[in-house]
């Protein structure tokens, strides 16, 4: 059986950040049962990029899960949605806090339905605190966690990390916390609200960060690819990119000067213990890539590692998906068939279980393709019944 | 009780991502118990920043867990480790791949003593493929990953995050894993391997970056702070910092320029839609900016939302930390109380759960602190049995 097999999950969650916890539940073996507005679906369902039309975007953080749609605004689609709730073991949204309650489906209504229910909610600044109506995308969690601040080069602008990585940490501590609660349930019968925010999860990534302003109350700034205690140890310039370096110690450094056949670096008095190689750093940088500028990244690599020099390509994208590592060993990169789309790649799960290998994904839903699947199996409706609730527009 | 209550875990990592995913185990109730070499200890005992000699670094990423002491290398150590697996649902580990099964203590080994356990590890490259020997630091992961690719500006060198997103996200998903795993083995009696990598976490947190070039073979580059389909959606110079602002439709851009006194821009034909806005983003950045710039973040973040338009400051650490929202009401930082550094703020747990309300945490271990605890209560030694131990360099 799969890790997460028999856990029923009613996922109202759209675009990032709840969908991408959704999905790793899902990818476990859950059964996900996607709930989205008839007629209309997740908004992502129209960001690009598009296969056939049809969202790449969506596919992918979609794949493996139920599609199912009901209006949440009419009395018959809350019927509907609450019925579910007595059969299912969490039911996650991303609304702005208070949707759930005006639609009458907060989670102190839902636990009087079904109390060992876990109601995992994402929002930008959670559901108690004086901002926790504002609204929170990506780049907001980002700018108020702190992320921002540290991010990027001492001359130069606070800067956003390249992906959407406080909607991504969110999901993953939310998908921590429902697993939590749900093991909990699972003995005591009670479930229990689970409330991430953006802003928070970017705050408790910055750790050691925060602790160092917490500590010694300096305001840690940006300090581009440099690591503050140790060098080298950042990134190098090569003919067709760039590559990092992690010469950690003396020793390290020491192959790295034979390396580069300037064994004259070594008794350099501006280089000779580490903390003078941090204070020179500029200069060192400059003399490194004199050097490494001669290679190319993958040359440069196999230099190093043959020495035991830790490194590391800065791989774009295409590297990344070409890798035989990364894509082939590892499977970051799988095939899905979509019944539209046709047959796309897809970016892996990267919890890798000994007993539990993923198999290839199921692919995403169409706009309510499992509404007769799920209709039958968890509240045993006839085929007329679900015709009239079609025709009535409340699935 | 605790979410994670009664939940047993030998906790054999070191320094970051293990310790993080740890951490979030002891947060949650589990029993963590953190074992280190005798007289010397996980390196980040000796990390900076200090209070009272003890590392704040340590002392965040290790509150709620016990300490224990075990020499691995020698006999009795491992004696003393596998009888301890016998009680334990959980082993973590951070090694470099192959150290353990050195140590005769690998999962095919341990799995043999408890067919239940979990084992959950953590690496640079994963524990399978061709560059699973390859040393990963943090900075690594974010490279090979394709993060750093695409972080930065356009006209700039690709660039770090400033925290150590890899090792948190290598972390999460470790967590996840490890939880799922472990409701399985509640259900089948059967453990398993749970293998997270640094690289593999970076690439599957890039998600829609990925999709970009698997879809449409565009190769993702740097963009700053902007948001490739919408504008403005970007970060914009005040009089003491920076502040983002989300305009995401029509609507949006038009209260924004009332609010700027400028209703000349709504007709003006170079931002009269957002493709327009998009194509003139740097000429409308500009004209923001002359605004924006004569306002503090706080004036100009009340201005704004005051309108209904999304909006965050780009906080520096020491405004995350004095937040009323962040720090007092989501308690994201709260305070320990550890036996020589005294009382200290670390990071709390964005992880909100309504029946387990965090207290305040347990100080992190010193080294061997809980070695009689654990030995009694787990392995019923008695104190001369323990006495010998010590003296003998097995704890």
């Amino acid at each position: 059986m799969a890790a997460l097999n028999n856990l029923v999950v009613l996922d109202l969650t759209r675009v990032l950040a709840g969908p991408f916890s959704s999905m790793l539940l899902a990818d476990m073996g859950a059964e996900v049962i996607k709930i989205e507005m008839p007629e209309i679906g997740d908004d992502s369902r129209s960001f690009a990029p598009f296969v056939n039309g049809e969202s790449a975007y969506y596919m992918n953080l979609n794949r493996n899960k139920k599609g199912m749609t009901i209006n949440l605004k009419c009395k018959e689609g809350k019927k509907l949605f609450t019925e579910l709730v007595k059969k299912a073991d969490i039911v996650l949204e991303n609304y702005r806090p208070g949707t759930m309650e005006k639609l009458g489906l907060g989670y102190e209504q839902l636990k009087e339905i079904n109390p060992k229910i876990i109601y995992g909610c994402i929002s930008g600044f959670g559901h108690y605190g004086p901002y926790s109506n504002r609204a929170g995308y990506d780049i907001i969690g980002q700018a108020v966690g702190g992320m921002m601040s540290t991010t990027g080069w001492p001359d130069g602008e606070p800067t956003r990390c390249g992906t959407a990585i406080s909607d991504v940490l969110a999901g993953l501590f939310a998908t921590i916390g429902v697993l939590s609660a749900q093991r909990k349930a699972e003995i005591t019968g009670i479930g229990q609200k689970v409330d991430v925010a953006l802003v928070d999860s970017v705050v408790a990534g910055m750790e050691i960060i925060n602790q160092i302003y917490l500590t010694e109350g300096v305001i840690p700034g940006r300090n581009g690819n440099r690591y503050e205690s140790i060098y080298p140890y950042d990134s190098f310039k090569c003919s067709d990119g760039n590559i990092v370096i992690g010469a950690g110690n003396d020793k390290l450094y020491h192959t790295l000067c034979h390396l580069m056949n300037a064994p004259e670096l070594i008794s350099d008095e501006r280089f000779t213990h580490n903390p003078l190689r941090i204070k020179n750093c500029s200069i060192l940088k400059n003399i490194i890539e004199t050097w490494s500028i001669n290679y190319t990244m993958d040359e440069l690599i196999d230099m190093l590692l043959d020495k035991g020099i830790p490194a590391g390509p800065i791989n774009t994208i295409d590297r990344v998906v070409s890798d035989p590592h990364i894509a082939d060993s590892r499977e970051m990169f799988v095939d899905m068939v979509h019944p539209i789309a046709g047959k796309l790649k897809i970016t892996g799960n990267p919890i890798k279980m000994s007993d539990d290998r993923y198999k290839q994904p199921e692919s995403s839903p169409l706009l309510g393709e499992h509404n007769s699947e799920i209709l039958i199996k968890y509240l045993n409706l006839s085929k007329s019944e679900i015709n009239d609730l079609k025709s009535n527009g409340v699935i």
